[in-house]
């Protein structure tokens, strides 16, 4: 089983409009409202890939209700840890572009993020996804104590959180280029990939957006891109990325097979329009087109 | 009693953001939940006025029993009629201004509109408010057909349900310059303000933000505004002066008195960041000041 732990869970309403125009009233015409977070949508991808998913979230109030009452339909096992407040929202509204409004959440008890901690590790993991960002309340140290050496961690996080996650030594880390440039400084997907391993993360997968991955680990480095340019909402893309990496790192797949996978997986999401589904058949028509390439670096080719 | 409806009762979220730019994420700094709509911020101002008010809202689900817990505790009675789906949200997004986004709210059924005009009409009101927009699955004259001879209805509304509404001979109508010239073709605020009196209104005032208003009236026809320029946001201005004009006429002021508590209480709503407040003590030391002038048009002259 693979947990995944959504620690700062939001409603997410997406609005449609015909242009957002600042300082205008704006008649929404169409309203969505979904269970969301990075966990989440990382939570929902596995489903659909076929993997035995436990998520576990922090949930209060009615909008605490509603999102575990829209999860339980979807098959995912969800471990929801009772909390006071209710979990924040997030407004996106879509005309060409999408403009989102990310409320910050509740703060939690020290006691609630404990009982969200032993929910997290108790059973023992095969694989636990750590992703997105921490609520109010609990310290920057929080995924980097959730990391144990017996427990394959994927941790999908930004800015100190991230930072604090590498000294615990994760087995993985898949930021994106600009968050993996904000915490190391500079230096292009590559660079970071292996700044991220020397900083403590076993492997660690560099997101290019429409451009591919780089992915660093100790059997080899690649570069990975889609087959040709997509075009779609790419919002939830990096969430379907993290996905395919913890599918596959519970199945022990080969690195270049799992890299293969991760590029047509995230290029599949741009098919839907809502973050935490992808287009299954996308990504098998994807998958045997992913373009990938070994990087043999100087000291590489010394040895 | 002043009886209010709110057809159309709504769940207003306020967003404060630095700066909405179309196309980015922003992170939400601070967020204010509120029971509105307009009929809501009508009664919320005649509550400060001191005046009695009931008011009649079809409100279901949870976000329903969120809205009446919150009325519940402002003093205002609330009649809330049942209904199976919740209140709209809407959205507003401040940062030097002010971007909405308004969700269109439920679909009645007949059999729960004709609850709702059971509650506004019986036990008889002294004063009725018709205020803001009807639900989806409501005729546009629904609010013509709440009028009756022997209540005295204010009507703010605009397009089609206020064309309707002035064939049943509303007491007072009262929208902006805009609404009026909306349903009119043309003309200035005096021009339509006398032509609301001819498709049928008893009584119009027109309002025309910062400028004031014009008033016509059986008893004669009123040019007045506040006596300085007010800056402050302008969100719930019109609902103030339509809650000012009920009142007046609940007390049977003469018109010259009610145009100027009219004004002060619209530009007392810029003192205020939430729509359906005013500062007291604003309107109060406004109400002295008030500019007003009669308008005696030529028919006038000639009598």
């Amino acid at each position: 089983v693979i947990t995944v732990l959504c620690a700062n869970p939001a409603l997410d309403v997406t609005y449609r409009v015909d242009r957002l125009t600042p300082g205008d009233v704006h008649a929404v015409y169409s309203v969505q409202r979904r269970a969301g977070g990075k966990g989440t949508n990382v939570a929902r991808v596995l489903r659909q890939l076929g993997e035995a998913v436990r998520l576990v979230a922090p949930l209060g109030g009615t909008d605490g209700e509603r999102y575990a009452a829209e999860i339980a339909e979807s098959g995912i096992e969800l471990v929801a840890v009772p909390v006071g407040a209710p979990p924040r929202t997030s407004v996106c509204v879509l005309d060409e572009d999408a403009t989102v409004f990310n409320e910050a959440g509740p703060e939690l008890a020290a006691s609630e993020w404990d009982a969200v901690v032993d929910a997290v590790l108790q059973p023992r993991p095969d694989v636990l996804v750590l992703s997105g960002s921490l609520p109010a309340g609990v310290p920057t140290d929080a995924y980097a104590r959730l990391i144990r050496p017996d427990v394959v961690t994927v941790v999908d996080a930004k800015g100190p959180v991230l930072a604090a996650a590498l000294t615990a030594r994760p087995h993985l880390v898949a930021p994106n280029v600009a968050e993996a440039q904000d915490i190391l400084g500079a230096g292009d997907a590559a660079q970071c990939a292996a700044g991220l391993r020397s900083r403590g993360a076993g492997s660690a997968v560099v997101s290019c957006g429409p451009d591919g991955l780089v992915a660093a680990t100790s059997d080899g480095t690649w570069i990975a891109r889609p087959p040709r340019a997509l075009s779609g909402n790419p919002t939830g893309a990096g969430d379907a990325l993290t996905a395919a990496l913890a599918a596959g790192l519970a199945r022990a797949a080969p690195w270049p097979d799992l890299v293969r996978d991760a590029v047509a997986t995230s290029a599949a999401a741009l098919g839907r329009d809502t973050a935490g589904e992808i287009d299954l058949d996308l990504r098998a028509e994807l998958l045997g087109q992913v373009v990938i390439e070994e990087v043999r670096d100087a000291a590489d080719q010394h040895s």
